[in-house]
């Protein structure tokens, strides 16, 4: 490809974007912002997008075969599962004007994922054991309703994902295949060159299976994601889920008398320890929630943490869980909301502490009294040390895995690809059961597995990007050679281009009529692998250069050609 | 890919469609109806898809630059051009439910065309006359409103495209890559294996230009356009703009008294002439005009043609015309509508006279007296013959070209492709200027030009199919061989498998455990180019047959590698 047949300008001066991708990615002319969360992709941004798509699909078609779902389907299918009104990112199409309305006045919905097309398609045509397993997939654009949509093209209201949903006989099988699939997504991230820094991560697995579901998270300052990893276990969770203990402290402090200190309208625990004039960590943060099943929870952690209402939902064994409202709070702890503590609650309510908690003298609690904070509480003195302390908290830096009671390893990541154990969840709703050898109806077992392949595009981009501009790893730059032509070269030049092109190497020839300094300024902003010159000087020779290297040197059209061809 | 792994059925049984495409290509298992104009592409389907869209995007490369603009687009770009509330078959999307309304309450237009994305985004880029000519393509999935979405994927509500836009800075530049457009469309239809039978024809140009715009139809039976096409002229034209000519005929009749008829209630012409007992042609269609600068037009065809508003547009040089309203019929005829006839018409009516209602003797028209018709009507006695003969009909099989006097080649077609010269519109909506050599603004000439890759599936499907099933041509077909195993002779099979996919062939292999009946029978319906099939009566040998031939031959495992290899 010439530079000028791209029809776009780098503009190394754009403004900067809340995102690291789009800054990078607009000032190099890879993608173009139509609103927020929604791109065009440009000539250069289209390569890179197609090589990653196309990665993913040879690899995928080790497990899966590929077909192609609409985007807009009927209402009812998302009704079947419910989810037309709980999924809170769902759109849906009408007739943009009144001709258009008075042609067709029908709703559609507009897929966010495709578990709700693809269950009735497998049903369709795999009713017996023996068409089981097999797979779907797809590569395909998705929406969502994203409110704010400022991470560049990692959260898009419209963005490209390959999706791809198994179906089994039972729970054993659709094992055996996740397990393959994660093989499958590692060798993906491997040939993206993202191998070496992304990890399998557990995550939570929704409301479709009390086990885990997998996320793939690629080490990333800029990451969005907290990953806390165990070495010595080879384990990582998401910061969502992670299990941890709190390091245990000593303390030879004296214990003092317990007290009830007056302090209004202090909205925070920073604010409260400073206000008491005590540290953070003497501070406990206790939330009332209600269970679906008619329970009263009150939760305590250190107030330095964050309740993790995902173990909570865990440990108190009910369906579900909501924070207790106003009301609620008043009757309980005769307080407003902000004032609830674990002193003198009802024996209706179950306290349910936190490891963090544990092993502290003199600390506050909220007294259960509007304005009021009790400090100086001690356990046994003023309250029983609870038979069982819990984790119920979102795990911090400096957290302890609890099984080997060594620090975890906590970095920043992006997520690259996540797969799921849907089980039943599926199937039970369009009743899509096969019959086994004896004829006997069977559930159908399904798992998801997604990879955002725009959303990697902005991975890549951060991940290997520089202060000059964008690295993009050979498998999915636009072009692996970018040459410059400097001088009375073009004839030459002209040569070299036809050649490599000739030999099936791609390479895009920035043939402007710039200066040398523009030319080097836009080849490091976009990042293709070589960089390629023939001036006057270079005579007979192309001087090659790698984006990642400083150092220069002399190659003739023919060793080029050798070194690039497949 | 083994038969076993598609995970889709054939069923030679499943109830036939409206459409022919619909119905050959979902008993072969190629596509699964979600809703009316809504498809999924099974494997072999995608496959298929995706080969056509190679081919078009190989000889866009030609002459464009691929990019990937979005579905969903602020409402703002298509209020720009005013098309927001005219586009009758535009859609918008909003949030599905209360939870997705509450995050964000914004609507978008889902893109039925992306002229309102690419021509901010060529401005954008590309300011002087340096940077022009350019063209953007993208493959892409597109949405429109259809009704009622009959056609299977000959028109969908939700549809594959490939369009592109070409920028200039002059109309003879678009001129000049419009031909160009021609030429490699013409390439890709060739390739396609529809070059023969695939002709460009000329159409109207809407609103864009009062030149012609062209579609590439291809001659197909069942195809829903008319094609008309002069030999000598080398010339096809849409039936909705042929110029036309009616073929003379001469009567000896005895010229009878004029006389009003009564005849009540007599809906459409056939009715009539039998009423009246007389033929069709002796009757007189005689509809009244609005102009958009208020002038009035009676326009009379021959009873068995339809007015053509395009050709009438374009004689009565207005901007627009309507259909006169029951008010104004009224006031000029004196009678209801359907009366109207042209004799006695106010002079305030200009009255214009489609050629075929010339050299009639004792013709009917309309009385302009409700329930009335006047017969034996004839030129110069009754009314002067007209000055000048117009051609404002619809043109008909039997019509001649106006030029040659020679009857047009009539025959059914289906639209493959079209393309259009945009000229300014969307340029001076968007205020898109380019400075020239001297600095000064210059409006940018756009042309586009779209390729149904989804639609191009089904036409090709329609047109080779035979009475077994598709009949797939090499470049499109989902596999180039097609395998079948009888008897015991897996291993057979699987070693020729392996070694025609290591050889880089696409291949089939039908694996299940079914009769050799239903395996020949699914071979037929699915249309793969050349069928393979070992038994033990093959031993050592292939027997090879072409999809569309009865003759068998035997071959080697090596032969049909060297014959399949590219």
């Amino acid at each position: 490809m010439k530079f000028s047949q791209l029809a776009v300008k780098t503009n190394k001066n754009a403004k900067s974007y809340e995102s690291k991708n789009a800054t990078l990615l607009i000032k190099a002319g890879f993608i173009d912002q139509v609103m927020a969360g929604v791109y065009t992709f440009l000539p250069l941004g289209t390569r890179v997008l197609f090589n990653i798509e196309r990665i993913v699909r040879e690899e995928m078609d080790e497990i899966g075969t590929e077909i192609f779902m609409p985007a807009i389907v009927p209402k009812e299918l998302w009704e079947t599962t419910g989810r037309l009104h709980t999924v809170d990112v769902l759109m849906k199409t009408v007739g943009a004007n009144d001709a258009s309305l008075k042609k067709n006045d029908a709703e559609y919905v507009l897929n966010s994922t495709h578990e709700e097309v693809v269950t009735p398609l497998g049903k369709k045509f795999n009713r017996s054991y023996k068409d089981l397993p097999f797979a779907f997939y797809q590569i395909q654009t998705k929406f969502r309703n994203e409110p704010r949509a400022k991470s560049g093209i990692l959260r898009c209201r419209e963005f490209r994902m390959k999706d791809m949903y198994s179906f089994h006989v039972s729970e054993e099988d659709l094992k055996l295949y996740y397990e393959k699939a994660k093989i499958v997504y590692a060798k993906v991230f491997e040939r993206l060159g993202l191998g070496k820094d992304t990890l399998i991560v557990l995550a939570s697995g929704g409301d479709f299976t009390p086990d885990y579901s997998h996320e793939f998270q690629t080490r990333l300052d800029t990451g969005e994601d907290t990953v806390f990893y165990s070495k010595k276990l080879n384990i990582a969770y998401n910061k969502e889920i992670a299990p941890s203990k709190t390091p245990e402290t000593t303390t030879d402090e004296t214990v003092l008398p317990k007290k009830d200190v007056q302090g209004v309208g202090l909205i925070g625990v920073e604010k409260l320890a400073k206000f008491l004039d005590i540290p953070v960590e003497k501070t406990t943060k206790t939330m009332l929630y209600k269970t679906d099943n008619g329970r009263l929870i009150a939760a305590a952690v250190r107030g330095d943490y964050k309740i993790n209402e995902y173990k909570l939902l865990k440990i108190v064994k009910a369906n579900s869980i909501e924070l207790a409202d106003h009301e609620t709070v008043r009757k309980i702890t005769g307080a407003e909301i902000g004032y609830a503590g674990i002193l003198n609650l009802p024996e209706s309510v179950e306290l349910i502490m936190d490891d963090s908690t544990r092993g502290r003298i003199n600390f506050e609690t909220g007294a259960n009294r509007t304005d009021y904070h009790t400090i100086n509480v001690n356990f046994d003195r003023d309250i029983k040390t609870p038979s069982k302390f819990y984790d119920i908290k979102i795990a911090k830096p400096g957290d302890l895995e609890p099984q080997t009671q060594e620090p975890y390893e906590v970095f920043a990541a992006s997520e690259v690809g996540n797969i799921f154990p849907l089980n039943t969840k599926f199937s039970k709703a369009f009743d899509y059961t096969v019959t086994d050898e004896k004829g006997k109806l069977k559930p159908v077992y399904m798992g998801c597995y997604g990879i955002g392949t725009s959303r990697l595009m902005g991975v890549i981009a951060e991940k290997f990007a520089d202060d000059k501009g964008l690295v993009w790893p050979e498998a999915v730059a636009p072009y692996m050679l970018h040459l410059i032509s400097l001088g009375e070269t073009t004839k030459r030049a002209a040569e070299i281009y036809d050649a490599v092109i000739q030999s099936g190497i791609s390479i895009l020839w920035d043939d402007r009529d710039e200066t040398a300094g523009t030319k080097f300024t836009d080849y490091d902003l976009i990042g293709i692998p070589y960089r390629l010159v023939v001036s006057p000087k270079t005579e007979e020779s192309i001087e090659i250069k790698k984006r990642t290297e400083e150092k220069t040197s002399l190659i003739t059209l023919e060793e080029l050609i050798a070194r690039f061809s497949t």
